[in-house]
């Protein structure tokens, strides 16, 4: 059992920022409505590859959570990212990479497998850190919980999402199938998913299967023009709209 | 020349429609807002086969564009369809399509070459709907245009885009690529494609191919899981926001 123990609290425009540390050593930040946030949904987001938990993708969408919908909205730093320290390994395989894009080789294989020995670490801390936000009592251990995440938020959330059953609805997109198909095909949750037609990493084949595995009944995938860091800012827009149609409203905004 | 007349008109909910004959017998509607209609943006819309102009579908669109957008909104009945005469040569497609859905037989080779001829046919009357409609005062020859049909509605709405600079935005989706593929690589504004990941009648890489062949700079591609009539409603909710993004506020709206 992670406890969970808030370190700084700001606050701006109408959002509560709370940075914590859950256990012993995993940083994260929580961001909550300034009113009306009791018991309202949450959304977990992971961040991307080389980011960190307060990386403006990740402070961005959360903002339009908090504030279009009423949500709470919580990141860990990944292993390795952020503020944690890296191990010998994470260099190693972050050298690698960099060797592997100086030399114009692919970097689909290295970035599956080292993204995949992170989720391996990362998905018993969020599984931790839902614990432990459940016992706070603005949000509670029975709202609904959706999960976010894109690139590397991806290789961490679809193993997560496929042993989590309290996560009711996630947007993923923009990984391999290589590793992911397999647990993709345990979610049966909705599911929308990103990817980007002129990806320069990701074949559209690559992309179309891994979408192509979720079992869920309902899923979305989003298609747009452009290389990989090209997703448009839009596709954050229709994020929120699909967790506010799955997670529902804040009781405050029902009432 | 076409001339167009209206023949009725109605208001309803802040939305006016009239309908009106185009040269001698085309039959259409317009729908504009109750106040505010002066130099809006014009949607020009395509409906489904077997269906017409007042077909849910249709008035459903018109209403979000109407109401949430300020725009002005036409269609027309297809040749063949809705209040127009059928010909032996429809009668007899027609025949042939339930013909081959009752045998169990591909529906697809007999629509692709029936909305193929059908299209030859609307092309013009679109284009002469265009024309007359930019000499109306509420509308003018200056205003952005979108066009949004899907099935049916995309046979006749991609050879009519390929050949009309005036339209600068487009929603299509759900056909085949053999006769349309060629028209659209010649089209580059700005498209959202819808198309259905379980479609009983056109298959994934068909529906892939011709959202391929668009050589659009910005296009994206909505897929969600579900048979050819699923659909998901709230795609008209997106086609509604992507034709907000690129055909821009209605004047009286910026105002």
């Amino acid at each position: 059992m992670y406890s969970l123990k808030f370190t700084t609290e700001s606050s701006s425009n109408g959002v509560v920022e709370r940075e914590f540390t859950l256990g012993d050593d995993v940083p994260g930040v929580l961001w909550s409505p300034a009113s009306g946030a009791d018991r309202a949904p949450l959304v977990l987001m992971g961040h991307g590859g080389g980011n960190h938990k307060k990386h403006p993708a990740m402070s961005g969408r959360a903002g339009r959570l908090v504030a279009g919908c009423g949500y709470h909205v919580a990141v860990l730093d990944a292993p390795g990212h952020g503020d944690r320290p890296r191990t010998a390994h994470d260099e190693a395989e972050i050298a690698e990479l960099f060797r592997a894009r100086a030399a114009g080789e692919p970097e689909g294989p290295i970035v599956v497998r080292y993204n995949d020995h992170l989720a391996q670490l990362a998905v018993p801390e969020y599984r931790a850190l839902l614990d432990a936000l459940q016992e706070l009592p603005e949000i509670g251990s029975d709202g609904p919980v959706g999960y976010w995440g894109i690139n590397m938020g991806t290789a961490i959330g679809i193993p997560f999402v496929a042993a989590e059953p309290r996560v009711t609805a996630a947007v993923f997109g923009q990984h391999w199938p290589d590793v992911l198909a397999e647990k993709a095909k345990q979610i049966t949750i909705p599911v929308e998913f990103d990817l980007q037609w002129d990806d320069e990493h990701i074949s559209r084949e690559e992309g179309l299967a891994l979408f192509d595995a979720f079992a869920s009944k309902e899923k979305s995938l989003h298609v747009n023009s452009g290389l990989h860091k090209e997703l448009p800012r839009f596709e954050a827009d229709s994020a929120v709209r699909f967790f506010a149609r799955h997670l529902g409203a804040a009781v405050t905004a029902r009432a």
